[in-house]
């Protein structure tokens, strides 16, 4: 079993609602000093078998497919040696 | 300024249905072997001034008020030295 993580953000040329929303409410929690914020998603996806480089192949075909949108968001792709879990 | 990224997942014990819609649309797109499926939101945070303790504390408490729910989501914060765009 390895874990693959897939980070899914807006391109910095896109408009970031979310992450708008959030730098707008930070100074007003009492957080000062954030120039900016921008909000992504991110799948840890379980698949069977050891890493190797075939299998993270075809989780950024899957990032591609299905978790991002690559005209307005980009992804990375990394294998989770930690496991960890909370 | 100082780019912190605050990872927030749902817990384990707690349904995770954008991650299950995931899980269940990989085999019809062809993709086999995948067991779990997790999404999670990614908040990349600029901050001024350069990376020290006490403003990783002043993102975690970010993440503690705004960021997470705390009874339903663990979240992790590291500071980013990559500052890599997409």
């Amino acid at each position: 079993m390895t874990r693959y993580v897939v980070d899914v953000m807006p391109k910095r040329e896109i408009l970031d609602p979310q992450g708008k929303a959030v730098l707008g409410a930070l100074p007003r929690l009492g957080f000062e000093g954030v120039s900016d914020v921008r909000q992504g998603k991110r799948f840890e996806i379980e698949v069977d078998g050891d890493a190797d480089d075939q299998r993270l192949d075809e989780v950024r075909r899957m990032a591609e497919t299905l978790l991002a949108n690559p005209v307005i968001e980009y992804y990375t792709v990394t294998a989770d040696e930690t496991q960890g879990d909370g």
